[in-house]
């Protein structure tokens, strides 16, 4: 017949072991990290060398590739080593499933490399192939964030992955920019479709903010190479502020430059991220030993514990003295039975805290899914850009009284019923 | 360096790890509830004992401590046996440390029977004491409905853990009638906390409704004894429609042989639920192994497999021929291609569906936790019962054109403002 004191070191070698496993996990997210810096590295210099006719960025592009598949062999050891930890019950099979959907694109890299290098694609093409790897590689970081079960560490992850997030856009923009630059011009299309991943990258930057906090904001903020900064944003002006701007093709390489710069920095700040998150998950798991070893201590010098608690259990009951179940000339004063009782009810208050917190970031973070893809059907069917149908959405939540998410989930109960706009 | 197919195989025996653990879980919840009625029953029969003075009920309640012995047995034996099976994360902290809050309470039911055949105890407070056990053990059935990851399961554990509640409040209201018939007549503060727990239960069996579907609501509709019904609504009609009647003590027996038949035929359809969990998991275990063998097999079969995945995945790029990237000559035909992809890609759909369904789930799970919780708060601070608490709730989500549970969350924020009522 086991104690109560024997569950709770059950309870915390359970708490040690998701610990543990969701250190690996960050590990996989800090070289996913790496490998998505490089894919949008490599797909910069593809995208100018395509829109060049092969003239531009041929020997920096097979330096990258080189660098590329050290990643990517990073990546693939951290898959297995996933694989090799103990398992993972439910959040494993979401985690391992888009590991399974990402795999072929990893596979697929050496014929997208080989076509690339052939000039066989566009710039758009070779855009859209390596979008879609990103895509999937960051799927795999936000299962990850979804599935940890320890509230800041699912906080800081869900903030790193919008911070990914953001930086893909900021990847994606220096393509589309380097692509229009060095072909010498824009066109509507493009202007737009560049003007979307502005926005995009502000939004994610707002709900890296969202989760992370005020220290972390504060530090990315000051983070980032302001000369730069005023170098994009003059770019972006000569470039986006009307269509069909002629371009000079010599501001290819600035504007990659600058991009680059200004990403660089995004990555150094997301490794400090990955850091901060690893240094937490280490904390987290010494922690959780430590309290193991004091409750075993304590299991093993008291082995009687059970029945002070167990007296104290019904304590008052009934009457108004306070140790009316407890047994006369017990072996416990009142004073241990009381410090026994709280450790349980500390670990209760504790359990319902740290449950109502994962529920708050679980839903911000499927909250600002169900924005998103409110906003992606609005945007296809009424033909309206993203800052639209954003302005759409807040405009109805702000007239009927409600809350952003819940006018999203109406817009996507209602998606069949939705006329194909202007 | 693995391919899809393998992560896909990996992801399956995570799977099948969490279902089998589910499967002992749901073990412990049959358990649990098999213990909870022996509790009840005990709980009853102690209190028409201490409410006659010890005359009524001492040989019954003497056999039904024995009884009580071997159910508590069993539940210590499903705590072991969980406890054998493999790691469980996250969900296992929470899990065991109900468990461990739980134990404290086993261990103290000697002394409790033992003031209660001393008859030291009133029936009030023995009504409190186990009362407070059996929300112990109900707590540890939330813990394992709302730790499940897997949709279905999660939902039938969420209807059951309503059932039981509602079956709980059945059990308080067989035992307060109980003590209030064998004392002869009942008073004001008997006669509402009666009521309440009428309300209670009606809301139990809403939720219950809710969480299984019209088939299951159609199964507990008829599983009601009705002669049984129709003379217990007699019974509340006579106790509960006044306060301070004068009550014949005779009728305790009635009354408790009345309601002790309407809870066996709850026992008996909390039984069937508890069946059709088991056999819900042990399909699903099934299921996923029957999957998992026929990934392994085609894995075995095709060790290209990888390759084709990598030539369908950028399918299409950049051009209007479907096989764009696809290997001239490779070893496998479209159609093999496409079936492979396919199975990845329902398998993405099958999660995306899961992770949806289990939000929900869960959403409404603490929803209703929430929508409780801001009761329970209005009724002490307006000094109101959980009728007047739920109205008041309900007509403001009615008045502001909000949800139930977003009315329930602004008056927890604000609880501290709150100023008390009349």
């Amino acid at each position: 017949m086991r104690s109560a004191l024997h569950f709770l070191v059950v309870a915390r070698r359970c708490e040690i072991d998701e610990l543990e496993t969701l250190a690996h996990t960050c590990g996989l997210v800090g070289a996913i990290g790496r490998l998505v810096h490089g894919l949008q590295r490599e797909r910069g210099l593809s995208n100018v060398l395509l829109a060049s006719g092969g003239r531009r960025f041929a020997a920096q592009r097979q330096a990258q590739l080189g660098e590329c598949l050290r990643l990517e062999q990073d990546v693939r050891d951290a898959f297995d080593e996933l694989e090799s930890q103990a398992h993972r019950g439910g959040s494993g099979t979401r985690l391992f499933s888009r590991i399974a959907a990402v795999v072929p694109g990893l596979d697929a890299l050496p014929v997208l490399r080989q076509r690339v290098g052939a000039l066989e694609l566009d710039a758009a093409a070779a855009t859209t192939a390596y979008g879609k790897l990103v895509a999937g590689l960051l799927a795999v970081v936000f299962e990850a964030a979804d599935g940890a079960t320890d509230p800041e560490i699912s906080r800081l992850l869900a903030a790193l992955f919008n911070f990914m997030q953001g930086k893909e856009f900021a990847g994606q923009e220096r393509a589309c920019g380097g692509a229009a630059f060095a072909a010498g011009g824009t066109d509507e299309a493009r202007r737009q479709h560049w003007l979307k991943l502005i926005a995009a990258q502000d939004r994610c930057f707002r709900f890296f903010v969202d989760f992370a906090g005020p220290a972390a904001a504060e530090r990315w903020q000051r983070s980032q190479p302001l000369a730069e900064l005023a170098e994009l944003e003059r770019l972006r002006r000569i470039a986006c502020t009307t269509a069909g701007t002629v371009l000079d093709a010599d501001l290819a390489t600035t504007w990659f430059d600058c991009c680059s710069l200004r990403i660089d920095a995004m990555k150094a700040f997301e490794e400090s991220l990955t850091d901060t998150l690893q240094s937490c998950c280490v904390n987290k798991v010494a922690q959780a030993r430590a309290e193991a070893v004091s409750h075993e201590t304590l299991l093993a010098r008291l082995p009687e514990a059970g029945q002070a608690l167990a007296n104290a259990y019904f304590e008052g009951l009934g009457e108004p003295d306070a140790t009316a179940l407890a047994a006369p000339g017990g072996p416990f004063g009142q004073r241990f039975e009381r410090s026994v009782l709280d450790m349980l009810q500390e670990q209760s208050l504790r359990l319902q805290r740290i449950s109502d917190e994962l529920e708050a970031v679980r839903a911000a973070l499927n909250e600002r899914k169900l924005v998103e893809r409110a906003k992606g059907l609005l945007m296809a069917r009424r033909r309206i850009g993203e800052a639209d149908a954003h302005r759409l959405l807040s405009q109805t939540a702000m007239n009927q009284g409600r809350r952003l998410v819940d006018v999203a989930e109406s817009v996507l109960s209602v998606a069949d019923y939705l006329a194909d706009g202007a």
